[in-house]
């Protein structure tokens, strides 16, 4: 087994995963954990990061860690400022923070934010699983989708992050289905047709605002029963995706990298399929690349 | 005094108004409680009824007593199938549905749904209000913002009500704020200049999908200080209710006339007015003026 040469963590709000990494990038042990920033108190992430990681650092064995997510946000750690686009590896070497931590050096990894533009955009996070990509992919240049409670379409030119654009898109199907007329007449189901059928309507032309009539077809569509309450779910979740989708491709018809492994994965994988969009899909264990590419950066760790 | 000839009754989700109407349409009395459908029991209509009206109706004066609103829904009293579009007052009152109620004739006015479109619209209640701005207006056409929870945008020519839609700015506006991120950073407080911006914005051309991006540049406006905790909220109103009425421009740029004197109506005519919408205000009493012109039109009321 090759030397541990590197500790990466991913730390997000409601999740932990830590990789023990091999300068070459081979991932020699990983722990996941659900102590995400929100779940702990403040003050005790050292406690957190040195019971997760357990056995990996050893007297003589200092690795560098390295630490992504909201866990450099202000809820988190220390709040690592943002380097602002176009941002490359080298900016996010150059921006990292250290954090007081036994045994071990440990670093925050900034995140991004757009520059320049009147509506301000940002991530923490995405941005190693860009950049693990891209270094997976052996490519400088690409569009990638990350789907999620906030999902992020992500432009990457000359092996830096340009524009970028965050849709809310699943907080906001969670609260109108949670919080609004919309769930009264839902039940729990699945069903692909609607799904598809939402994509189809929620890619529709129209103005911005014109999605907030959209909403009300929902329930009309129960109302007269077009849909059964177990087919509202999908339908409402599919005329989100599809109107986000229409968008993504409004602004670049290229293809997009999809980089997660999730059902909601799926969900975007079927709908970029059924507006032509072409879409392949990356596991977002690559990563861990990312961890190894910007310690390198930041001349951390010799080369493998 | 002139005699009492009609008990109209305009009965809601969350409110109960009745007037007491001269076949002038002149109103000799008028009672308000907030016992909407919702905060009663199923099969109590009739006694709520009776208790909020007491007094008005006695042995010998059988006035006829007309409901409108969600109390002839499926979840109301008894379901008064809806008449379709384009619905006349005739057509109303073509439509009207017997309840059983001691001391008077009751009626349910029926509801409007479009008909012949892929996206049903539905309204129950509104339609008397249109109806009644028509008659106080004099006029046979014209358009009319209702606005609300669920906001209505209704199209009326030939004295008919055509097209309409429907948009769930207000509710929308209520599960982002209080069930999504976008609350985090808000506090209570009041920003006409944060409300004029974000009307501004939210008439930005954009897809549909684009809105999703839109909510997230509330939260980085926070973010970066760009715009404070107190200003948030009327900053995401008017992102909402601008990019409502720019929606209702682009379906026809004529006058509207705005049925309310709420707050939120000042908010939308502010909002019309920064976006060069013509819009007049109208006193939803009027809707007493159509609960006499349904009344005659079914022949049970002699003219004035």
């Amino acid at each position: 087994m090759p030397a541990a040469a590197l500790i990466g963590v991913d730390w997000g709000t409601s999740s932990f995963r830590a990789f023990l990494l091999a300068a070459s990038g081979a991932v020699l042990d990983q722990r996941f954990s659900p102590k995400g920033i929100l779940t702990g108190e403040a003050g005790t992430f050292a406690d957190v990061l040195a019971s997760e990681i357990d056995g990996w650092l050893a007297p003589g064995r200092p690795l560098p860690v390295l630490m992504s997510g909201m866990i450099g946000s202000r809820q988190g750690w220390l709040e690592a400022p943002y380097v602002t686009t176009p941002a490359s590896l080298t900016d996010l070497a150059a921006g990292l923070v250290d954090v007081p931590f036994e045994g071990a050096s440990a670093r925050l990894v900034p995140g991004i934010a757009t520059a320049g533009e009147t509506m301000r955009d940002v991530m923490r996070g995405e941005e190693m699983q860009v950049f693990g990509a891209l270094e997976q992919l052996g490519v400088a240049e690409g569009r990638f989708l990350l789907p999620g409670t906030h999902s992020k379409w992500v432009h990457v030119e000359e092996g830096r992050v340009g524009s970028f654009r965050t849709y809310m898109t699943g907080e906001i199907y969670a609260a109108t289905r949670q919080h609004t007329i919309l769930g009264k007449l839902m039940e729990d189901g699945e069903s692909p047709a609607a799904f598809l059928r939402g994509v189809r309507e929620g890619a529709h032309a129209g103005t911005p605002g014109s999605l907030l009539n959209r909403f009300f077809g929902v329930r009309t569509a129960g109302l007269f029963g077009d849909l059964s309450g177990r087919e509202l779910p999908d339908y409402l979740s599919g005329l989100l995706i599809g109107s986000e989708i229409a968008d993504g491709l409004q602004q670049d018809s290229r293809p997009v990298h999809i980089i997660a492994t999730t059902a909601l994965a799926d969900r975007y994988a079927t709908a970029a399929q059924a507006l032509g969009l072409l879409a392949e899909r990356i596991d977002p264990a690559c990563i861990a690349r990312a961890y190894i590419a910007v310690t390198r950066a930041a001349g951390l760790v010799a080369e493998a």
